[in-house]
């Protein structure tokens, strides 16, 4: 029998992707599972924009242009133009999901072997495109504390080599809710100028910024020929199912390379496409309703965790995610006993552990991350869970209640 | 500037992509030009299928399964079982097309610097993705005087080195339009079998094959660990831009890899998903209409072929592909001039040439390949200006008239 790749055997994989049989086994068992470990919303898809996609007039599913749909592409510069970014259409890669913008960043901008710099914890999937790339992921520490915020300049400069092309951020950031403020971004950029880097920002939860309007990458002067924005109508319209996103940015020699793989897989998804369009279209009440809803949830959480003894957290500022640090030496033992061997009125919650999200051996054992994805009485109940459990847990760090 | 890196500056590209502005010119200019380039047909997507598709009910467009939607699979057995192929549903992983598929196999069953063995010419993405996974293409000549024919298993056995880890085949056959015989396929099963290789069939034009019907390699005895299906819903419903294919396989340890990759990019299109399901019902007749109308095609484009003097072609046995040496010594220059120089009725035409389907250089260079993509009162037409067009090409090769 031939055996298959040493790659496909070594694909770093997602960080709660070993509690799966747990959780499975605990809905066999008849207790109800509280998902927040997954980015999948409860929230309802733009629902005037499906009942328009349903009407949509098409007798042959045509392959799009490999860029995307040109009405689609037109339509994205107006949804940019609304927060200042000015861009054309050739500006905008259509891509299946903010997935495959990540792939194409990656093949775009590095080589085998080169190196890319990204905040720790971070989006667990960047490690597995990274494998595909054959590239390396270089990790800074952010830290609870302060809430996750961008490491210093000086902490991403000591980490650049001569392997270094690229830079790597999420804001708002999955998994820890952080926004990096202006300052932030403006020490950032001066950075990767100096360096001559490029700078990927992962901007699919754009949207959802509970304080403050967060610019676009796209809008920091002098970063036209190094910026390069992910994003993704998942999130957004809550269609994670689309597999509809985009790579956005204005340096033509990064468009033509990511076009050349773009040709290759020939279109991104037809549909999805056509429902993002009609997504795009008067979505500012939809947008604002989802925005409240997240940011009464995210309240919620944050609320819960801080009524919590000896739990440790921050008020995230966007995304639908919050890290918490918690009385207990090992989070992946947690989120398992939570599900094989805890019950609180018929129920249990699933959480993603901590150390999954760090490149750095070691960091994030007391550490989960929460998705705030189901409506505000689930989340209730859920914390319920979470604070019955804290008390119950016998890897409890007794002796630490005190310190944090 | 940072500069991008060295891969994405040698994506190998699609045969035809040099000619496309010479086409919008000729457009420009007023001319029709019929495609027969490429493999858009202009059929209809299953009718039925797309209004069961329109009034599905759902309110949350989520991720699917990262293998596909449950269901799905269950009814992609049903369609396997129709050929007498059994499979489990875990044997399925629905692909983003049948692109993906190419991708995952690469990826699960090569390492960097191995290599796969194909027929030329072949599918010219399979370079692009090549590229991508860093194995390397190794190409064995077919030949258009018998038809495009497998190459013998010697021609296979003198290829293979101590890097060969899979051959990958494509029946029936783009470009060509080929249908490997059983006893060609049973040759090669022997050769795959002895030299412990995985074998990969893209087997996307499976139901259009006209003389015979056709085997899949998932029925071939003893290459249940070595056979690999690569499959897709584009051309058989006529829906290329579903982007829903799928990867076929009974080694447990391919698809683990697989599903490693396929849980990175989340989930394959979801609208897609659900179109193919539907697409999967009563489709019968659909698919039946579907296959007559591209016989009646291939027909037409045989029998004008075979009234052009100094064409030289064959009867392609499936797909909607077929190859046609010419009297002329540069396919590309010809495919040029028809597009810049020529017209005939207020139209022209639009081939892709030989060589970009060829590894070894200098192959090809007479040939063009004819996509039958038309309905055949247009491929008259298209038919019409080709036979004009060979008249009075300046580049013609008199002297060989004669001969062919």
């Amino acid at each position: 029998m031939p055996s298959v790749s040493h790659r496909s055997e070594t694909v770093p994989l997602s960080p709660f992707r070993k509690l799966i049989p747990y959780a499975d086994k605990a809905k066999a068992a008849g207790r109800h599972v509280y998902h927040l470990n997954i980015g999948q919303p409860d929230i309802k898809t733009h629902p005037r924009a499906v009942s328009r996609f349903r009407e949509l007039d098409w007798d042959v599913l045509e392959y799009s242009p490999s860029n995307g749909i040109a009405s689609y592409r037109k339509a994205l510069t107006g949804y940019y133009a609304r927060f200042g970014v000015t861009l054309s259409e050739d500006n905008i890669m259509v891509t299946t999901g903010g997935s495959e913008a990540i792939l194409f960043f990656m093949l775009a901008c590095l080589d085998p072997g080169d190196e890319i710099i990204v905040p720790e914890p971070f989006y667990a999937n960047y490690n597995g495109y990274a494998h595909i790339a054959d590239v390396r992921v270089v990790a800074i520490t952010s830290h609870i504390e302060d809430g996750f915020s961008l490491p210093s300049p000086e902490a991403f400069a000591n980490k650049i080599t001569r392997r270094t092309r690229a830079i790597i951020i999420t804001s708002p950031n999955n998994p820890t809710g952080a926004c990096y403020s202006d300052e932030e971004m403006d020490s950032l950029a001066a950075i990767v100028k100096e360096n001559d880097l490029f700078l990927c920002a992962d901007e699919v939860y754009r949207e959802f910024a509970y304080e403050t309007e967060l610019r676009s990458v796209l809008q920091i002067p002098g970063l036209e020929e190094h910026a390069i924005v992910i994003d993704s109508v998942s999130k957004r319209y809550s269609a994670t199912g689309a597999r509809v996103g985009a790579l956005v940015c204005r340096n033509p020699d990064i468009l033509a390379g990511v076009d050349r793989f773009a040709k290759l897989r020939l279109s991104p998804p037809g549909l999805g496409q056509m429902l993002s369009e009609c997504m795009l279209q008067d979505d500012a009440a939809y947008l604002a309703g989802v925005k409240d809803d997240y940011r009464a949830r995210r309240d919620t959480v944050y609320r819960r965790l801080q009524e919590m003894p000896g739990v440790f957290s921050y008020r995230p500022g966007g995304a639908f995610y919050c890290f918490a640090r918690f009385p207990i030496a090992d989070s992946e033992d947690f989120c398992r006993w939570l599900l094989e061997d805890f019950e609180h009125d018929g129920a249990t919650v699933m959480l993603a552990p901590g150390p999954g999200f760090y490149a750095t051996p070691g960091l994030g054992k007391s550490e989960c991350r929460i998705a705030y994805v189901l409506n505000v009485d689930d989340l209730e109940k859920a914390m319920d869970c979470l604070a019955a459990a804290l008390r119950v847990y016998p890897g409890r760090l007794v002796e630490k209640v005190g310190v944090l």
